[in-house]
Protein backbone atom coordinates (compact mmCIF):
# COMPACT_ATOMS: atom_id res chain seq x y z
CA UNK A 1 0.00 0.00 0.00
CA UNK A 2 1.52 3.54 -1.31
CA UNK A 3 0.31 6.87 0.01
CA UNK A 4 0.36 10.20 -1.35
CA UNK A 5 -0.45 12.72 1.53
CA UNK A 6 -1.32 16.66 0.57
CA UNK A 7 1.20 18.13 2.23
CA UNK A 8 1.24 22.02 3.35
CA UNK A 9 3.96 21.95 6.50
CA UNK A 10 0.82 23.20 8.27
CA UNK A 11 -0.60 21.44 11.34
CA UNK A 12 -3.19 19.55 10.07
CA UNK A 13 -1.50 17.98 6.98
CA UNK A 14 1.84 17.42 8.88
CA UNK A 15 -0.65 15.27 11.51
CA UNK A 16 -1.74 13.82 8.65
CA UNK A 17 1.41 12.82 6.84
CA UNK A 18 2.67 11.56 10.44
CA UNK A 19 -0.48 9.19 10.44
CA UNK A 20 0.44 8.32 6.45
CA UNK A 21 3.96 7.14 7.81
CA UNK A 22 3.22 5.18 11.03
CA UNK A 23 0.53 3.53 9.02
CA UNK A 24 2.46 2.75 5.83
CA UNK A 25 6.03 3.39 6.07
CA UNK A 26 7.95 6.63 5.49
CA UNK A 27 9.14 4.77 2.04
CA UNK A 28 5.53 3.69 1.04
CA UNK A 29 4.49 7.41 1.81
CA UNK A 30 4.73 11.14 -0.77
CA UNK A 31 4.10 14.14 0.11
CA UNK A 32 3.12 16.88 -2.46
CA UNK A 33 3.16 20.23 -1.62
CA UNK A 34 1.47 22.90 -3.91
CA UNK A 35 2.47 26.82 -5.19
CA UNK A 36 -0.83 28.66 -5.35
CA UNK A 37 0.09 32.63 -5.53
CA UNK A 38 0.21 32.69 -1.13
CA UNK A 39 1.74 35.65 -0.13
CA UNK A 40 4.58 34.37 1.29
CA UNK A 41 6.07 30.85 1.15
CA UNK A 42 7.01 29.98 4.76
CA UNK A 43 4.98 26.94 4.82
CA UNK A 44 6.24 25.74 1.84
CA UNK A 45 10.00 26.10 3.52
CA UNK A 46 8.52 23.83 6.63
CA UNK A 47 6.90 21.33 4.10
CA UNK A 48 10.90 20.61 2.83
CA UNK A 49 12.31 20.67 6.20
CA UNK A 50 9.21 18.56 7.41
CA UNK A 51 9.69 15.77 4.40
CA UNK A 52 13.23 15.60 5.01
CA UNK A 53 12.31 15.15 9.24
CA UNK A 54 9.79 12.46 8.24
CA UNK A 55 12.59 11.16 5.22
CA UNK A 56 9.83 10.77 2.59
CA UNK A 57 9.65 12.14 -0.93
CA UNK A 58 8.06 15.71 -1.50
CA UNK A 59 7.13 16.39 -5.01
CA UNK A 60 5.93 20.00 -5.44
CA UNK A 61 4.07 21.70 -8.22
CA UNK A 62 3.15 25.72 -8.98
CA UNK A 63 -0.17 25.84 -9.85
CA UNK A 64 -0.26 29.91 -9.08
CA UNK A 65 -1.39 30.55 -12.66
CA UNK A 66 -5.18 29.31 -12.20
CA UNK A 67 -5.29 31.51 -9.39
CA UNK A 68 -4.50 34.80 -10.90
CA UNK A 69 -7.92 36.02 -11.52
CA UNK A 70 -8.81 35.36 -7.95
CA UNK A 71 -9.65 38.36 -5.36
CA UNK A 72 -9.14 35.56 -2.61
CA UNK A 73 -7.47 37.49 0.58
CA UNK A 74 -4.57 34.78 0.58
CA UNK A 75 -3.24 35.78 -2.77
CA UNK A 76 -0.38 38.34 -3.97
CA UNK A 77 -2.88 39.50 -6.69
CA UNK A 78 -5.32 40.35 -3.99
CA UNK A 79 -5.82 43.71 -2.55
CA UNK A 80 -7.70 42.42 0.38
CA UNK A 81 -5.71 42.02 3.76
CA UNK A 82 -5.81 38.93 5.24
CA UNK A 83 -9.07 39.32 7.99
CA UNK A 84 -7.58 39.34 11.69
CA UNK A 85 -10.66 37.74 13.31
CA UNK A 86 -11.98 34.24 14.40
CA UNK A 87 -13.81 32.35 11.26
CA UNK A 88 -17.05 32.78 13.57
CA UNK A 89 -16.56 36.50 13.37
CA UNK A 90 -15.57 36.49 9.84
CA UNK A 91 -19.06 34.99 8.97
CA UNK A 92 -21.16 36.75 10.43
CA UNK A 93 -20.59 39.50 7.54
CA UNK A 94 -20.12 36.81 4.42
CA UNK A 95 -23.92 36.48 3.65
CA UNK A 96 -23.63 32.23 3.64
CA UNK A 97 -20.04 32.72 1.10
CA UNK A 98 -17.35 31.71 2.24
CA UNK A 99 -14.61 32.95 4.42
CA UNK A 100 -12.33 35.33 1.98
CA UNK A 101 -9.46 33.48 2.39
CA UNK A 102 -10.86 30.40 0.69
CA UNK A 103 -8.70 29.68 -2.64
CA UNK A 104 -11.30 28.86 -5.33
CA UNK A 105 -11.98 24.98 -5.52
CA UNK A 106 -8.47 24.97 -4.14
CA UNK A 107 -8.97 21.18 -2.51
CA UNK A 108 -10.76 19.97 -5.59
CA UNK A 109 -7.46 20.79 -7.80
CA UNK A 110 -5.28 19.67 -5.69
CA UNK A 111 -7.03 16.33 -4.98
CA UNK A 112 -7.30 15.96 -8.92
CA UNK A 113 -3.29 16.61 -9.33
CA UNK A 114 -2.77 14.35 -6.32
CA UNK A 115 -5.18 11.78 -8.01
CA UNK A 116 -3.41 12.26 -11.30
CA UNK A 117 -0.21 11.59 -9.93
CA UNK A 118 -0.97 8.65 -7.73
CA UNK A 119 -1.34 7.10 -10.50
CA UNK A 120 1.60 7.66 -12.08
CA UNK A 121 3.47 7.20 -9.27
CA UNK A 122 1.22 3.88 -8.42
CA UNK A 123 0.34 5.08 -5.07
CA UNK A 124 -3.10 3.44 -4.24
CA UNK A 125 -4.84 6.09 -1.95
CA UNK A 126 -4.46 9.66 -1.02
CA UNK A 127 -4.65 11.45 1.80
CA UNK A 128 -5.46 14.94 2.78
CA UNK A 129 -6.22 16.26 6.74
CA UNK A 130 -9.52 18.95 5.82
CA UNK A 131 -11.36 18.78 9.23
CA UNK A 132 -14.68 19.99 10.81
CA UNK A 133 -13.83 23.47 12.11
CA UNK A 134 -13.12 24.74 8.44
CA UNK A 135 -16.54 23.20 7.18
CA UNK A 136 -17.86 24.86 9.81
CA UNK A 137 -20.76 27.30 8.59
CA UNK A 138 -19.42 26.65 5.20
CA UNK A 139 -16.17 29.04 5.59
CA UNK A 140 -14.65 26.32 3.33
CA UNK A 141 -16.54 24.34 1.53
CA UNK A 142 -14.21 22.60 -0.32
CA UNK A 143 -13.67 20.91 3.87
CA UNK A 144 -16.96 19.51 3.97
CA UNK A 145 -18.07 16.32 4.62
CA UNK A 146 -20.18 16.17 1.72
CA UNK A 147 -17.28 17.28 -0.63
CA UNK A 148 -15.27 14.64 0.71
CA UNK A 149 -18.39 12.00 0.04
CA UNK A 150 -18.40 13.53 -4.13
CA UNK A 151 -14.63 13.95 -4.66
CA UNK A 152 -14.04 10.32 -2.86
CA UNK A 153 -16.32 8.98 -5.60
CA UNK A 154 -15.24 11.14 -8.58
CA UNK A 155 -11.50 9.94 -7.92
CA UNK A 156 -12.72 6.13 -7.64
CA UNK A 157 -14.70 6.24 -10.47
CA UNK A 158 -12.37 8.39 -12.83
CA UNK A 159 -9.48 6.46 -12.02
CA UNK A 160 -11.06 2.95 -12.72
CA UNK A 161 -10.75 2.12 -8.95
CA UNK A 162 -7.32 2.35 -8.66
CA UNK A 163 -7.24 5.33 -6.23
CA UNK A 164 -8.65 5.84 -3.16
CA UNK A 165 -8.95 9.06 -0.97
CA UNK A 166 -8.93 8.91 2.89
CA UNK A 167 -9.65 12.17 4.92
CA UNK A 168 -9.19 10.88 8.43
CA UNK A 169 -10.28 13.76 10.14
CA UNK A 170 -13.29 15.00 8.44
CA UNK A 171 -15.29 14.79 11.12
CA UNK A 172 -12.86 15.68 13.88
CA UNK A 173 -11.91 19.00 14.52
CA UNK A 174 -8.51 20.65 15.39
CA UNK A 175 -8.02 19.64 18.79
CA UNK A 176 -8.78 16.28 17.79
CA UNK A 177 -5.81 16.45 15.42
CA UNK A 178 -3.04 17.86 17.76
CA UNK A 179 -4.45 15.58 19.94
CA UNK A 180 -3.86 12.33 17.70
CA UNK A 181 -0.32 14.02 16.60
CA UNK A 182 0.77 14.83 20.44
CA UNK A 183 0.52 10.61 20.44
CA UNK A 184 2.51 10.60 17.06
CA UNK A 185 4.91 12.99 18.19
CA UNK A 186 4.59 15.53 15.43
CA UNK A 187 7.25 18.42 15.91
CA UNK A 188 4.66 20.83 15.77
CA UNK A 189 7.23 23.51 16.32
CA UNK A 190 8.31 22.77 12.93
CA UNK A 191 4.72 23.69 11.28
CA UNK A 192 3.53 26.88 9.94
CA UNK A 193 -0.21 27.45 9.75
CA UNK A 194 -0.22 31.61 9.74
CA UNK A 195 -1.78 33.08 6.52
CA UNK A 196 0.96 35.99 7.15
CA UNK A 197 4.55 35.58 6.91
CA UNK A 198 5.94 37.13 9.15
CA UNK A 199 9.19 35.96 11.49
CA UNK A 200 6.80 34.96 13.81
CA UNK A 201 3.22 33.85 13.06
CA UNK A 202 0.51 36.58 14.05
CA UNK A 203 -1.51 34.75 16.47
CA UNK A 204 -4.48 37.22 15.00
CA UNK A 205 -5.29 35.56 11.82
CA UNK A 206 -8.25 32.76 11.62
CA UNK A 207 -5.80 29.96 11.35
CA UNK A 208 -3.65 31.08 14.21
CA UNK A 209 -6.72 31.75 16.48
CA UNK A 210 -8.09 28.00 15.84
CA UNK A 211 -4.65 26.48 15.91
CA UNK A 212 -3.75 28.29 19.38
CA UNK A 213 -7.47 27.41 20.81
CA UNK A 214 -6.27 23.28 19.52
CA UNK A 215 -3.71 23.31 22.01
CA UNK A 216 -5.41 24.90 24.99
CA UNK A 217 -8.42 22.81 24.24
CA UNK A 218 -6.12 19.32 24.94
CA UNK A 219 -4.31 21.17 28.02
CA UNK A 220 -0.83 22.49 26.11
CA UNK A 221 0.52 25.29 24.96
CA UNK A 222 1.41 25.83 20.94
CA UNK A 223 5.03 25.42 20.82
CA UNK A 224 5.30 28.09 18.46
CA UNK A 225 5.83 31.93 19.88
CA UNK A 226 3.15 34.05 18.57
CA UNK A 227 3.76 37.59 17.45
CA UNK A 228 1.01 38.64 20.14
CA UNK A 229 0.30 37.48 23.60
CA UNK A 230 -1.67 34.04 23.64
CA UNK B 1 -26.25 33.05 -16.83
CA UNK B 2 -22.53 32.53 -18.24
CA UNK B 3 -20.74 28.98 -18.95
CA UNK B 4 -17.39 27.84 -19.09
CA UNK B 5 -16.71 25.00 -21.74
CA UNK B 6 -13.95 22.56 -21.98
CA UNK B 7 -12.72 23.09 -25.44
CA UNK B 8 -10.43 20.83 -27.15
CA UNK B 9 -10.88 21.77 -30.80
CA UNK B 10 -12.12 18.37 -31.59
CA UNK B 11 -15.40 16.98 -32.48
CA UNK B 12 -17.49 16.48 -28.98
CA UNK B 13 -16.16 19.75 -27.14
CA UNK B 14 -16.90 21.37 -30.16
CA UNK B 15 -20.38 20.54 -30.60
CA UNK B 16 -20.78 21.29 -27.02
CA UNK B 17 -19.49 24.80 -27.44
CA UNK B 18 -21.83 25.17 -30.12
CA UNK B 19 -24.37 23.98 -27.48
CA UNK B 20 -23.39 26.45 -24.98
CA UNK B 21 -23.50 29.51 -27.22
CA UNK B 22 -26.78 28.72 -28.88
CA UNK B 23 -28.20 28.27 -24.91
CA UNK B 24 -26.20 31.55 -23.78
CA UNK B 25 -25.19 33.16 -26.48
CA UNK B 26 -21.32 34.00 -27.30
CA UNK B 27 -20.82 36.58 -24.87
CA UNK B 28 -21.75 34.59 -22.21
CA UNK B 29 -19.58 31.73 -23.27
CA UNK B 30 -15.64 31.27 -22.29
CA UNK B 31 -13.62 28.16 -23.55
CA UNK B 32 -11.00 26.54 -21.81
CA UNK B 33 -8.38 24.75 -23.43
CA UNK B 34 -5.45 22.67 -22.11
CA UNK B 35 -1.37 21.81 -22.77
CA UNK B 36 -1.17 18.45 -21.24
CA UNK B 37 2.07 17.27 -22.92
CA UNK B 38 0.30 16.07 -26.06
CA UNK B 39 2.19 14.92 -28.62
CA UNK B 40 1.22 17.71 -31.01
CA UNK B 41 -0.86 21.11 -30.93
CA UNK B 42 -3.03 20.40 -33.99
CA UNK B 43 -6.21 20.80 -31.77
CA UNK B 44 -4.49 23.79 -29.73
CA UNK B 45 -4.58 25.67 -33.04
CA UNK B 46 -8.36 24.14 -34.25
CA UNK B 47 -9.39 25.31 -30.57
CA UNK B 48 -7.94 28.71 -31.68
CA UNK B 49 -9.52 28.90 -34.95
CA UNK B 50 -12.74 27.67 -33.70
CA UNK B 51 -12.85 30.21 -30.56
CA UNK B 52 -12.73 32.99 -33.11
CA UNK B 53 -15.23 31.69 -35.39
CA UNK B 54 -17.63 31.35 -32.03
CA UNK B 55 -16.49 34.70 -30.97
CA UNK B 56 -15.95 33.41 -27.43
CA UNK B 57 -13.29 34.25 -25.38
CA UNK B 58 -10.68 31.37 -25.02
CA UNK B 59 -8.27 30.67 -22.11
CA UNK B 60 -5.78 27.91 -22.29
CA UNK B 61 -3.32 26.62 -19.51
CA UNK B 62 -0.47 24.22 -19.60
CA UNK B 63 -0.47 21.28 -17.43
CA UNK B 64 1.87 19.43 -19.11
CA UNK B 65 4.55 19.32 -15.67
CA UNK B 66 1.80 16.99 -13.95
CA UNK B 67 1.68 14.44 -16.65
CA UNK B 68 5.51 14.07 -16.79
CA UNK B 69 5.93 10.59 -14.93
CA UNK B 70 2.72 9.45 -16.92
CA UNK B 71 3.12 6.58 -19.85
CA UNK B 72 -0.23 7.16 -21.06
CA UNK B 73 0.54 7.09 -25.45
CA UNK B 74 -0.74 10.47 -25.96
CA UNK B 75 2.14 12.17 -24.29
CA UNK B 76 5.51 12.98 -25.36
CA UNK B 77 7.37 11.43 -22.47
CA UNK B 78 5.98 8.08 -23.62
CA UNK B 79 7.47 5.74 -25.61
CA UNK B 80 4.49 3.87 -26.55
CA UNK B 81 2.76 4.05 -29.75
CA UNK B 82 -0.61 5.41 -30.21
CA UNK B 83 -2.67 2.50 -31.14
CA UNK B 84 -4.00 1.69 -34.42
CA UNK B 85 -7.29 -0.19 -33.56
CA UNK B 86 -10.94 0.43 -32.61
CA UNK B 87 -11.54 1.25 -28.71
CA UNK B 88 -13.13 -2.33 -28.42
CA UNK B 89 -9.80 -4.00 -29.77
CA UNK B 90 -7.81 -2.07 -27.76
CA UNK B 91 -9.81 -3.18 -24.36
CA UNK B 92 -9.56 -7.18 -25.54
CA UNK B 93 -5.70 -6.73 -24.12
CA UNK B 94 -6.05 -4.24 -21.79
CA UNK B 95 -7.58 -7.08 -18.96
CA UNK B 96 -9.72 -4.41 -17.49
CA UNK B 97 -7.63 -1.23 -17.73
CA UNK B 98 -8.66 1.58 -19.20
CA UNK B 99 -6.75 2.22 -22.76
CA UNK B 100 -3.24 3.27 -22.99
CA UNK B 101 -4.47 6.34 -24.43
CA UNK B 102 -6.09 7.46 -21.31
CA UNK B 103 -4.53 10.24 -19.75
CA UNK B 104 -4.44 9.95 -15.59
CA UNK B 105 -7.51 11.84 -14.12
CA UNK B 106 -7.36 14.23 -16.83
CA UNK B 107 -11.24 15.24 -17.01
CA UNK B 108 -11.20 15.23 -13.14
CA UNK B 109 -8.16 17.43 -13.32
CA UNK B 110 -9.31 19.74 -16.09
CA UNK B 111 -13.15 20.14 -14.28
CA UNK B 112 -11.59 20.94 -11.17
CA UNK B 113 -9.46 24.03 -13.00
CA UNK B 114 -12.51 24.96 -15.25
CA UNK B 115 -14.32 24.69 -11.69
CA UNK B 116 -11.72 27.07 -9.97
CA UNK B 117 -11.87 29.67 -13.10
CA UNK B 118 -15.70 29.46 -13.28
CA UNK B 119 -15.61 31.30 -9.84
CA UNK B 120 -12.66 33.52 -10.53
CA UNK B 121 -14.70 34.86 -14.13
CA UNK B 122 -18.07 34.33 -12.17
CA UNK B 123 -19.79 31.62 -14.25
CA UNK B 124 -22.45 29.61 -12.97
CA UNK B 125 -22.09 26.59 -14.78
CA UNK B 126 -19.05 24.54 -16.75
CA UNK B 127 -19.98 22.81 -19.71
CA UNK B 128 -18.04 19.57 -21.25
CA UNK B 129 -18.24 17.02 -24.35
CA UNK B 130 -18.08 13.51 -22.13
CA UNK B 131 -19.81 10.85 -23.90
CA UNK B 132 -21.20 6.81 -23.82
CA UNK B 133 -18.79 5.43 -26.14
CA UNK B 134 -15.73 6.95 -24.69
CA UNK B 135 -17.31 5.77 -21.46
CA UNK B 136 -18.12 2.14 -22.61
CA UNK B 137 -15.43 -1.37 -21.54
CA UNK B 138 -14.02 1.70 -19.35
CA UNK B 139 -11.37 2.63 -21.95
CA UNK B 140 -11.58 6.03 -20.17
CA UNK B 141 -13.36 5.77 -16.86
CA UNK B 142 -13.28 9.84 -15.93
CA UNK B 143 -15.83 9.71 -19.33
CA UNK B 144 -18.95 7.60 -17.53
CA UNK B 145 -22.21 8.47 -16.15
CA UNK B 146 -20.66 7.69 -12.71
CA UNK B 147 -17.82 9.67 -12.65
CA UNK B 148 -20.12 12.71 -14.21
CA UNK B 149 -22.61 12.38 -11.37
CA UNK B 150 -19.42 12.36 -8.38
CA UNK B 151 -17.58 14.83 -10.30
CA UNK B 152 -21.16 17.21 -10.17
CA UNK B 153 -21.64 17.15 -7.07
CA UNK B 154 -17.81 17.50 -5.92
CA UNK B 155 -18.41 20.99 -7.73
CA UNK B 156 -21.44 22.12 -6.36
CA UNK B 157 -20.27 21.34 -2.88
CA UNK B 158 -16.71 22.40 -3.06
CA UNK B 159 -17.69 25.61 -4.59
CA UNK B 160 -20.51 26.47 -2.11
CA UNK B 161 -23.36 26.06 -4.80
CA UNK B 162 -21.62 28.60 -7.09
CA UNK B 163 -20.69 26.65 -9.59
CA UNK B 164 -22.45 23.68 -11.33
CA UNK B 165 -21.68 21.11 -13.71
CA UNK B 166 -23.23 20.06 -17.37
CA UNK B 167 -22.21 17.15 -19.74
CA UNK B 168 -25.08 17.27 -22.34
CA UNK B 169 -24.02 14.49 -23.89
CA UNK B 170 -22.94 11.97 -21.12
CA UNK B 171 -25.81 9.29 -22.17
CA UNK B 172 -25.64 9.96 -25.68
CA UNK B 173 -23.46 8.00 -28.78
CA UNK B 174 -20.59 9.89 -30.70
CA UNK B 175 -23.40 9.82 -33.66
CA UNK B 176 -26.16 11.62 -31.42
CA UNK B 177 -23.23 14.07 -30.93
CA UNK B 178 -22.40 14.91 -34.60
CA UNK B 179 -26.76 14.20 -34.95
CA UNK B 180 -26.81 17.76 -32.49
CA UNK B 181 -23.91 19.60 -34.50
CA UNK B 182 -24.93 19.02 -37.83
CA UNK B 183 -28.58 20.50 -36.71
CA UNK B 184 -26.49 23.76 -35.22
CA UNK B 185 -24.25 23.99 -38.31
CA UNK B 186 -20.69 22.80 -36.24
CA UNK B 187 -17.64 23.62 -38.89
CA UNK B 188 -16.74 20.03 -38.44
CA UNK B 189 -13.95 20.81 -41.15
CA UNK B 190 -12.15 23.06 -38.48
CA UNK B 191 -12.08 20.46 -35.91
CA UNK B 192 -9.57 18.12 -35.05
CA UNK B 193 -10.21 14.90 -33.41
CA UNK B 194 -7.03 12.55 -34.57
CA UNK B 195 -4.20 11.39 -32.13
CA UNK B 196 -1.37 11.67 -34.22
CA UNK B 197 -0.03 15.07 -35.36
CA UNK B 198 -0.24 14.38 -39.53
CA UNK B 199 -1.32 16.46 -41.97
CA UNK B 200 -4.14 14.90 -42.41
CA UNK B 201 -5.74 12.76 -39.51
CA UNK B 202 -4.84 8.86 -39.52
CA UNK B 203 -8.18 7.53 -39.85
CA UNK B 204 -6.54 4.36 -37.68
CA UNK B 205 -6.68 5.77 -34.19
CA UNK B 206 -9.66 5.14 -31.67
CA UNK B 207 -10.88 8.14 -31.85
CA UNK B 208 -10.38 8.47 -36.06
CA UNK B 209 -12.23 5.09 -36.19
CA UNK B 210 -15.20 6.22 -33.95
CA UNK B 211 -15.31 9.89 -35.95
CA UNK B 212 -15.94 8.41 -39.15
CA UNK B 213 -18.02 5.92 -37.94
CA UNK B 214 -19.97 8.51 -35.75
CA UNK B 215 -21.08 10.48 -39.49
CA UNK B 216 -22.26 6.93 -41.39
CA UNK B 217 -24.04 6.28 -38.65
CA UNK B 218 -26.07 9.93 -39.52
CA UNK B 219 -25.84 9.06 -43.56
CA UNK B 220 -23.16 11.45 -43.32
CA UNK B 221 -19.44 11.92 -44.55
CA UNK B 222 -16.71 13.58 -42.08
CA UNK B 223 -15.56 16.68 -43.93
CA UNK B 224 -12.46 16.19 -43.57
CA UNK B 225 -10.03 13.87 -45.44
CA UNK B 226 -8.25 11.41 -44.38
CA UNK B 227 -4.54 9.53 -44.95
CA UNK B 228 -6.29 5.78 -45.24
CA UNK B 229 -9.14 5.52 -46.97
CA UNK B 230 -12.72 5.84 -44.89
Amino acid sequence: MKALVLFSGGLDSTTCLALAVSKFGAENVMALSMQYGQKHDKETKCAEELAKYYNVELKHYDLSSIFESSDCSLLKGSSEEVPEESYDEQLKNRNGNPVTTYVPFRNGLFLSVAASLALSYKCDVVFYGIHRDDAAGSAYPDCSVEFNFAMRNAIVQGTGGKIDLVAPFVDMTKADIVAIGTALHVPYEMTWSCYNGGNKPCGKCGTCIDRINAFKINGLEDPLEYDKAK
